[in-house]
C-alpha cells in the first residue's frame, strides 16, 4: 500500500474517540444532541472561545454546515460573496445555490479575502431591486490554499463588514490547522469576536465525523435547530457527535492534532526548501505544494499518493501535498529522503 | 436511571460495529464511500435483495434519506403521497417542501396505504396544469404506528403504482423490524422487488448513524450521488457507513437485531394482554401501544420512561413502547412485574 | 356561443382601463413600477386604506401574489395554515412548496377561518424542531366557496394572530367582491387594520391583469421589491399595472364592479329561491352554488356554460355560477327565465 | 419632457396591438391560454419557424421566461453556462439561483459565447460528484451589448452542445432586433433549428407585455404548463398575451417594429462616425455605445435621458442609447443635430 498525502481524512478517528464511544456505549442517551456529552462539549467550547452567549450546534461535515448556516441567515434575494477558491464555490456540487443563494466569486492571489476585494462588489450592487444583495462573506482558515488570516486582517475584514452590514462566515474545516500554524496570531477568542459565525471542523482533525457550527451574532441565533432539522442535519444519535468534541476538546486535544499536522508539513516543506524546491504557494499549515518535475513526480508516485495540482511548464508541475493528525514520521522521512535521493 | 422505552436509539451501537472501526481504525480509505468497507457492504446487500443491477447509497439519517429520494426522483412540479401519520409528513419540520414538494396527505387507520387510499387523490388531481401531479408514493414498513405490509398488499400496491406511473418509496428507517415481525411474510428480495427503491435503516437497528438507500428502478439511478453532494449527506469518511453496513449485514447481525426488538415488545404485550390490557392498534413490531389507567401510568413512570401517546378518557391514554436491539430481559421482565402486580 | 357562468375572468377589462391605456400609450415613461401612473394608484390606494405607511406593489395574478408574499415573510422552516379549500392548497400547482413552505389545511364548513380552527394546529407542532413551524394564516375574502369574513370575525382572528406572533395575509382575488357584498360589514380601512399584508384583485374584477399587494406591517416591508424582481414578477412596462389600478381606484369603480357582479348572482340566487331551490351553501357575493336536477342541468348546458361542482345524490347535484363585472341584465334574466319555466 | 434613450420599454405598445384589444374587450373567452387568440398566435409562429412539433407558450416577460425554462428543464444538481454580460447573471436579483440551480460566468469580450469558452467550463467540471453538472447553455440574440450571432456561429456553438449534451437556450428579449439587423444572415427558421429552446421577446418590441417560449427540443416538452402554473406565470386572462402576439406575428409587424428600432440606431451611429466618434463596441442592433467627451454629455443631457455606461479616462465616456419601435425621426435627427453641432 501506498501512503496518501492526498488528503487528511483518510484514516479513521483519534483512539481516544473510539475509546470514548466504547466507555459509553450501553448508556441510555437523549437523542438529537440532548445527551450530556454534547451539553458538556458545548460548555467546553463556550469556555474556550470565552464567550457565553454564543449557540453551538454539532453537524456532521463541512458541506453541510455551509448550506445550512447560509440558508439559514439569508433572506431569499441575499447572496454570499467568497473568495474564488471557496469550497462553497468549486467542492460542494451547488450546495449552496441549491438553497437559492448567489455566490459571488472574487479572484485573490492567496485563497483570502480583503476589504478591498469586496467594496467593488458592493458598488456593483446597487442596481436595486434588480440585483441581489451581497450579505454575507465567506471566508475558510485555514483557507482552501493552505493559507492563513493574521489577527490584524481578520479585525479589519470584521470591521469593514460590520460597517457594512455584511455577516462574516468563516469555514473551519481546517480551524485548526489554521490556529495552530507557526505563524498563526489567532486564538478561538479572536475568531469569536470577529465572525458572526464559524465552525470548528473536525472531519479533517481526528474525528470521524463533525464540525461544531459556533454562533456568535446573537441576532441570528434564533430557531437555528429548525434548519439543522430540516435539512437532514439533525442524527438521532446526537451522542456520537457530541462524544467526539468531547474528546478533542479535553486537554487540547484538537490543537495537538492539527499542530501535529502542520508540523509534518513544515519538516517536508523545509527539507525540499533546502533542496531549492520552489512552492506555489507560501503555506505555513498541513498543505504544501512543491513545484517539482514530472521525473520526480513519477519516482514519488511510486511510493506515495498525492494530486498533481498544476501544471507549471513543461517539466514542472505543483503537487499538493495533505498531512494529517496521523501522518506519522515513517511516511514524512520516506518522502524527504527519497525526494532528497533525487534531487542531489 | 429509569430504564427508557422512549425509542429505540437511545443506546450507542452493536459492540461488532465498535470492534470493526477499532481494527480498521488506522488504516488509509479513499474518501466519499469508495472505501472497501463500502463497496464491501454495498455486494452483500445485492446479494441479499438478489438485485444485481440495484444501486446502492449510504447516508447518515432518514430525514437525509427522505428528502434526498425525493427531491432526486421529482420534477419541480410533481409530489408525494403519504400517509398521514408519514414521518416525512410530522417529524421532519417540512424537509420535504423545503425542496419545493408537496406532501398529500391520506387518513388511514394504520399507518398503510393502499390502492383504495390513493385513487381519490388521483382523481381530485386531474386539472391540468393547476394542480401538482402526484409521482411518488411514500410508505413506511414497519410504519409509525409499528405495523407492517403483507407481501400481498405490497405487491397490490407495487402493481397499482406501475400501472399509474407512480415511483413507490419505502422508508425503511425501521424495515429490520418490519420484515422480522411474527406475521411478516415480506422479504428483502420482495421489497427489492415491488418498490423503486427503498432504504435499509441502521440507525434504529443498531447502527451509530446510517441508512443505505437502495435504487431499484434503473430509470432513476443516472447521477443520483450528486444529489448525496449537494445535500451535505456525502460524509468525506464514508468508511463509518460502510463499516456499520458491513457488519449489520454479515451473519444476518442486522435482521438479529431487529428480530430481538421484536420480541421484547412481543413478551410485554403478551404479559399485557393477559391481564386484559386493550392497544391502540395490533403491532407485531418493536412498538406497542398499551392503553392503561393513568394510575398504571405514574407507577410505571417511577421506573421507567415512556411516551404517554393518546389520550383516551379520563382515567385511561394509551402509552407507547419502543424497545431496541438492546433491551434486556431485565428491564422487560421489571416492566412486566410491576404492571402484573398491579393489574392483579 | 352560449354565456359562461364559469368564471370572472372571461371578459376583456372594463372600458375605463383600455380607454386610459390608449390616451397614455405614446408617453415615454419610468420602467419598472416607477411610473406616475402607478405611483398616483399607490397614492390613491393608501388614501381608501387610510394608512400612510402601508407600502404598495403590483404584481400580474393572484398565485405570483401568493407565492411571493408568502416567501418573502417566511423563514425556511416556518409554514402556513390554510382553510382546506385554499387557492393556495388546490389551484396554484404547489406553487408555495415550490418555495419551500408546507401548507397545513384545516377542514372547515364555510371557507373561513376562525381562532378554534387554528388552536389544534398551534398545539399539535410543539415538537420543537422536528415540526415546522405555523407562522402565517392565510384567509381569503370573499372565499373560495363564496363566503365572506364579517368585521368581528376578522378582528377576533387578527386578535388571535398577534397574540401568537402569527401572520395574517389576506388572498384579496375577489375582494371587492367580498367588500361589497350586501351583508358585509368590513371596509378596506378595516382590512388594513386587521391584516398584515393583503390584496386587492384586479384580474376578477375588470382588470385586464394586477393585483395590488398592500403590506401594512412595516416589519415586513424592508426589502419586498427584491422578492417581486426575484421572481420574474417586475414589468417592465410597469405603468400596465398602474393605469388599470388608477382607473379602478378612481371614483369607486372597483367597488362599483364587484357590486354589480355580486347583484347579478343575487337576482339569480333570490328567482332559484322562490322557486324552492336549496343551496350548497348561502353566499352573498358572485359566486353561487345552487342543487337542480341533472335534468335541469341537462337543459342550462344548452344555453349556459357552468360547472357542475358536486354531485348530491343519484338526481341532483349543485352547479357553480360565477357573475362577473361584464355580466349583463340578458343572460341573468335568461338564466332566471329558463329554470323558472323548467321549474314551474 | 426630455426625450429618452434609456431602453425600449418607456412608451406603451404598438397601436393595432391596443385596436385588437378594443375590438375584442367584450368577448368571453376561455382562459389561462386556451383562447382563440393565443391558440392561432401560437399556430402563425410555428408556421414562421417552419417547425410544427415545437411547443408554444406566452409568458409575461423575460425573467419569469429565463427561470421557468431553465428549473424546468435542468435537474437539481445541474447548471446553467453564461457570458458574464448575461441579463440571468446581472439584472434578475438571483432568479435562476432562487429555483436552485448555478450559474456559471464566462469573459467574453462581446457578450457571445463560441465553443473555446465552453470546453475549459466542462474540462474543469469533471470532479463528480463534487462539483455541478453544465448542462444549459444560456445565450441572448441580440446579446446585451447589441451583438448578435451569425448563422455559422449559432450552428457551431449548436453542434458543439449537441456533442457534449448541453442544452442551448436563447434568451430573444431583443430577438427581433437581432435577426432584422443588417448584419444578420439568422431567420427565425435556423434559430428553432439550432436551439433547444428560445423565446420571441414582445415587451422590448412593442407589446405591453409578453414573450413567446418556444420549445424545439421534444424531450423537454413534457409537461411544461405545469412549471408556468407553479411559478405564478400563468395568466388567467391569457386572452392578454395572444392577442399581442397575434397582432405582431401578422404581416411581420414584429419584425418591422425591430428594424425600425434598429434603423433609427444606425442612423445616430453613422451620423456620429462621421464625426469621428469611436464606440465602445461594433453594434448594428438598437443598442448603440458611442464613447464622447464629458461636456458633450453634458448637453446632450439637457436634451435627451440617456445610461453613462462607462468611463474611459478623465475626459471621455462610453454612453448607452438605445431606440425603440416608437422611436420618431424628431427625435433621432435632434440628437444628431445637436451633437454634430458640438462636434463641429
Amino acid at each position: 500500500m501506498k501512503f496518501s498525502f492526498k488528503n487528511d481524512y483518510s484514516e479513521g478517528c483519534h483512539p481516544n474517540i473510539l475509546q470514548a464511544l466504547l466507555q459509553t456505549n450501553s448508556e441510555q442517551q437523549t437523542g438529537y444532541g440532548e445527551d450530556i456529552y454534547s451539553l458538556q462539549a458545548k460548555e467546553l467550547i463556550k469556555e474556550k472561545i470565552q464567550k457565553a452567549d454564543s449557540d453551538i450546534y454539532f453537524v456532521s461535515g463541512g458541506t453541510q454546515a455551509n448550506l445550512i448556516v447560509i440558508s439559514s441567515v439569508l433572506k431569499p434575494y441575499q447572496c454570499v460573496i467568497s473568495a474564488s477558491t471557496g469550497h462553497i464555490l468549486n467542492n460542494e456540487t451547488g450546495a449552496i445555490e441549491a438553497t437559492g443563494h448567489k455566490v459571488l466569486s472574487i479572484e485573490t492571489p492567496d485563497g483570502k479575502l480583503r476589504p478591498s476585494n469586496i467594496i467593488p462588489i458592493l458598488e456593483n450592487h446597487q442596481n436595486v431591486p434588480h440585483q441581489v444583495m451581497p450579505k454575507l462573506v465567506y471566508i475558510s482558515n485555514s483557507t482552501e490554499l493552505g493559507t492563513i488570516y493574521q489577527a490584524k486582517e481578520l479585525e479589519e475584514l470584521s470591521d469593514f463588514c460590520r460597517q457594512n452590514r455584511l455577516y462574516l462566515f468563516m469555514d473551519g474545516a481546517r480551524l485548526g490547522h489554521g490556529l495552530t500554524s507557526e505563524i498563526s496570531d489567532l486564538s478561538l477568542e479572536k475568531i469569536a469576536l470577529f465572525t458572526d459565525i464559524f465552525y470548528l471542523g473536525g472531519t479533517k482533525n481526528g474525528a470521524l465525523i463533525g464540525e461544531a457550527i459556533v454562533i456568535n451574532n446573537t441576532d441570528i441565533q434564533e430557531d437555528f435547530a429548525f434548519n439543522i432539522k430540516q435539512k437532514g442535519a439533525l442524527l438521532a444519535k446526537g451522542r456520537l457527535l457530541g462524544i467526539q468534541f468531547l474528546e478533542l476538546m479535553k486537554d487540547q486535544l484538537y490543537f495537538d492534532l492539527a499542530r501535529h499536522a502542520n508540523q509534518q508539513a513544515m519538516k517536508i516543506k523545509k527539507a525540499l526548501q533546502g533542496r531549492g524546491v520552489q512552492f506555489l504557494s507560501d503555506t505555513y499549515t498541513n498543505q504544501i505544494f512543491p513545484i517539482i518535475s514530472n521525473a520526480l513526480i513519477d519516482v514519488l508516485s511510486e511510493y506515495f499518493e498525492f494530486y498533481v495540482w498544476k501544471k507549471i511548464d513543461a517539466e514542472y508541475s505543483a503537487i499538493r501535498l495533505i498531512t494529517s493528525w496521523n501522518t506519522d514520521d515513517e511516511a514524512v522521512n520516506r518522502f524527504i529522503e527519497i525526494t532528497e535521493r533525487e534531487l542531489s
